[in-house]
């Protein structure tokens, strides 16, 4: 990995981006957005093997083989209809991945993986057909050893910081767990209460039901539904969560009258309990419960994210066979300035809320989004999310949303991921594209160098530091 | 200010971007589109203090200061109910303002005010809260002097037309006494319609009467509404102007037969008398307004605006305390091709015709406009609009229209600002943005460099002169 | 035409993308798709003179020359119910082109013909006044020599394959022609079906009956009329084809059942015979048959092209006087996620079939298509097309699709024209910006050299040939 990368090629400007990467390459990762497993970090062990631990668990890595013929099967991925495959061959799976590398140029994918195999693994890169053999047993000797375990890396990569997202069904376990182990590593959770606000969800009445023994609320009632938010978002708080987090297929919000809503959830509850689909109805309640979740936050301080847009789980034959997470969500077209209104007309102009707001399309970052939260003291703009928090990804936000929103209304990084080897790559690569889009304001006298090294610091550190509350 | 701002940093490019800027940087200020007051030429009254020049009236600051805690109040802005703030402290303002001037890094606006306070005021930049009482007193002395006057300031910005914008039912008088006075600097109006066309306005009905004691026509039918239309444009036009505007919320056109347009048109009078809201009609009567509009163009020959896509007050408790233009209007995504083919379909063909088109919809730049703009005579492209008036969004719009639109179906910059000291400063941004691309084009060779400093030299003066018939 | 023209400014990113582009620049021209005429190649005569060859057919000059001012009729072009412009001076036209050619600065048709004028005829560039007569007689000289014959130019240009699109209801005489000569020219067609399958093309039933001539099949039953596609999908096969092409107005597609698809086509064929329009029939019969053809590729082998998204034929009027492909289609905005679902939820898990994607609506590059196209195995992305096959264009298309869909999902370029000289130009153009992108990775260190060399090979020639099955 070269020490330029992704620094623009202009010998001027490089050296300005060169400049001001340097001064913020070591600060701590603080990481308020993400998927890992909180039981890595719980139980400590070590990692099974390359295989299991890199490839098939990356959906960005499976989608893109898929797409290009090989079967999922292939890659490790158990059908959920399927005998475990006991006798799968994860070393005949990690040349297979090899031989397909080729694919990823011109990928964030490949970036991260060289970081990785190189950076982590200290292995040849880029992985090819000629070294998979040496790059596997590479691999899977270092991660037999001590300090290839999740806490010493965790240690070693320079986390200030890591949330992991739970379902407020989850007991939060493996957080009790880490904080009675005496590690000092900072491991919180996030309130992502979608599988007992989204009446669309499989298994929704059995959730509510659930929800209901966890907080002796009677999440039949209205009433007793929102108590039961509160009881568990407390309880997520307690454990260190500052924030909730919202994976809603629009950004809809709603405020309807009390009356309304409790109506609303009653016919809900009818429907979930006889096991009709939702409909209209489902959506309507979603976007009704966005507004009750801003409402809750100002009274108990969890900043709240929306992560809205993604088609989940499009390829219809592909989930029956696989289940979620396969690589198979797809970006919608979203509006914003529409759907977010009846929760801005009540909660916008409240400096106590947070209400971090993330999008898959890139459209509505210069025409909506930049000059909604260039406006709104409670809106901030997550970063460039998913599909787009690549080189390209990450500067277009910067270009499309600065001059509307400022740096100011933007809360840092987040690498949003359940690939823990790729952590500090991807936040590494979030700062040198920051630093390349300020070098070139710097080189375009824009802003002076000071400032812009000022300015880097604060997005890979204080900005989410201060935005997430940690 | 460094005399390279805004050019690329290749240093051949940049050299290029040099000579082709040098070659056009004195040239007259063309200014067809704008906001500011005109009663300021008239009186040529010194303005009154720094807060309430610079820092209050201007939505792209106090936006900012509201997104990050600030309240409008703090910035001088009085509600609409409350009593004069007699004892407003501008001093603790100005200091307000320099402690979050860092809010404006990366912003168009940091820029427009680093040069009026360094180029104008010759005066310290960036303000910062060390220098803010300098700054503060340094700005104060010099408004006092009579070189900081209105039409002083007019004359040495270079200023060859400046249009401000008016409703029909303003009678000019500023025009007519700066007309009056002698003065040779060129002010004119341009006919903004919306309040006598736009049903959703507060007062719709009472602008209708106002409209007819104006003109003696009978603004209660369709003939003496279209009449008292043609008589206010007349006046106009006669008073300077070259222009109508239309700030509709969408750019829907129609093109109804006489017999439904009347019908609509009295249904709308209906409607408005009995105080009821116009609700679709109020659309559809928008639409065809515009084709009424584009009609009486091709016949007194004013050029046609539209400014569609802005959720005017889109907050709607501030714009409760506060009224209009306090920065809280939310661009919204936009349709073109279909919105604009009646209008199109019954006057596109017109080479008579000029109806310049502006979107704060920037996807629509390659999809729609520059594509229809390429093919239709009476069609041309406003240039970058409001949030996108900046560095970023200027060249987005070079880029992302010139290759079907080409730069002869484009007209020029529009400051389309109520920021009189900005003015220059904007019209040099544009001006370095656009020897910008261009030099990238020469660099690249894709255009010798003598016809890209023609391209320059006619986008910078020219085309705007031409498009806008001044 | 400067050696480096289109690389990027920065001299080590330019001398990069000059040493990609000297190892591919000599490829052979592989044209999978476009709107060349066969009879060309058949007849093998003279092209006429420069202003039936140049300018009256390039629907790209005829629209930004009409948008300017000038009439169809002073560019040759010949209205419908007019007389034949016997006496039509193509002289007089080549001198108003000339005059006007400033109007193409910034535009990929300048680029073009600059090339076509430049390199194939070594006349003067660029196009001015002072040379009109003198450009016009050079051109008028060479077209009279043997050397400029179409397939004289076919050979001298190194295309190794050329794809035309014609109808159903052609019968390939040209094609047949070719082969019977003996010349080796790789000429072949595409089965475009859009006049038996869209019933909004004038003359819809006229087509169907025809349909049922050419093939002895009952048009006006289901299974007859599937069974004539079949039938001439495979002559057409036979004649060389590769693929089909599909130009709806939008990416919709429907997967009924087999009785309401029957039932559909009932309606369908009904209407057309009755003289009625489709209506909302008429798109869900287009919807049905994408998937349609979709099956019939899994049969036959046949690539599948969807080119929606373009209004055609916008301006009705200037449609009603000279027909179509007068430059007066505009794109729209265009939905892919929901539109293309039944389709992709039938067959997008088919590795046998090829599916390849355009857009005119560049939002949904990294929204929609990169997405769509890094997941499933049947889809791929189609090159930035028609107001996009250009410099800017071209580079946007690289940025905004790679990260999620890599460069392997994507099929090369297309020239997809009808301007026969220009070929070259814009296979060149498309060669240069992918050079351009690869050393941009490179200089970055996002790429190793080696490999970006392999990729631009690939994109260049090897990409095309498999996608397309040549």
């Amino acid at each position: 990995m070269h020490a330029d990368r992704l620094f623009p090629a202009d010998p001027g400007t490089r050296a300005i981006a060169r400049r001001l990467y340097n001064s913020i390459r070591a600060l701590p990762i603080i990481s308020p957005h993400g998927h890992t497993d909180p039981r890595w970090f719980a139980d400590d062990a070590p990692f099974a093997d390359p295989v299991s631990l890199l490839l098939t668990p990356d959906h960005y890595i499976t989608r893109m083989l898929y797409s290009q013929g090989l079967s999922l099967e292939e890659l490790g991925v158990v059908p959920l209809a399927g005998a475990p495959a006991a006798a799968f061959d994860t070393r005949a799976a990690w040349r297979r991945f090899a031989a397909h590398y080729h694919l990823f140029r011109g990928t964030p994918t490949r970036l991260w993986l060289d970081w990785v195999l190189g950076a982590v693994f200290e292995s040849d890169i880029p992985l090819a057909p000629a070294n998979a053999d040496r790059t596997y047993e590479r691999i899977a000797e270092r991660l037999a050893r001590p300090d290839f375990r999740p806490r010493a890396l965790f240690e070693r990569f320079g986390i200030e910081v890591l949330a992991t997202t739970e379902s407020p069904l989850d007991a939060l376990t493996s957080h009790a767990a880490i904080r009675a182990s005496g590690w000092k590593g900072r491991i919180i959770s996030a309130y992502r209460p979608d599988p007992v606000i989204d009446p669309d969800t499989p298994g929704f009445a059995a959730n509510l039901a659930r929800l209901a023994e966890l907080t002796g609320e009677d999440t039949g009632s209205w009433d007793g539904y929102l108590a039961a938010h509160r009881k568990r978002r407390a309880f997520f708080a307690q454990m260190g969560a500052t924030s909730t987090d919202h994976g809603h297929p629009s950004a809809r919000t709603a405020d309807l009258s009390e009356r309304d809503a409790q109506a609303l959830f009653e016919r809900i509850v009818r429907a979930a309990r006889s096991g009709a689909a939702g409909g209209a109805d489902a959506d309507a309640f979603r976007a009704q419960m966005l507004t009750e979740m801003a409402r809750m936050s100002l009274d108990d301080g969890l900043v709240m994210q929306i992560h809205p847009g993604s088609w989940r789980n499009y390829n219809r034959s592909l989930f029956q066979r696989f289940g979620p997470n396969i690589g198979a969500d797809i970006p919608m077209a979203s509006d914003y300035v529409g759907a977010l209104r009846p929760l801005l007309e009540r909660f916008g102009n409240e400096r106590a809320l947070t209400l971090i707001v993330f999008t898959l399309d890139e459209s509505a970052y210069s025409r909506e989004l930049a000059p909604l939260a260039g406006h709104y003291p409670a809106l901030k703009l997550g970063p460039a999310w998913w599909f787009h928090d690549s080189p390209e990804g990450l500067m277009r936000f910067r270009e499309q949303t600065t001059e509307s929103a400022g740096f100011y209304n933007t809360v840092g990084f987040n690498d949003d991921t359940r690939a823990f080897f790729s952590i500090p790559a991807r936040h590494d690569a979030a700062r040198r594209i920051d630093c390349a889009f300020l070098a070139r304001l710097v080189a375009e006298h824009r802003l002076p160098e000071d400032e812009a090294a000022q300015v880097a610091h604060e997005l890979a550190y204080t900005l989410p530091k201060r935005a997430y509350k940690l």
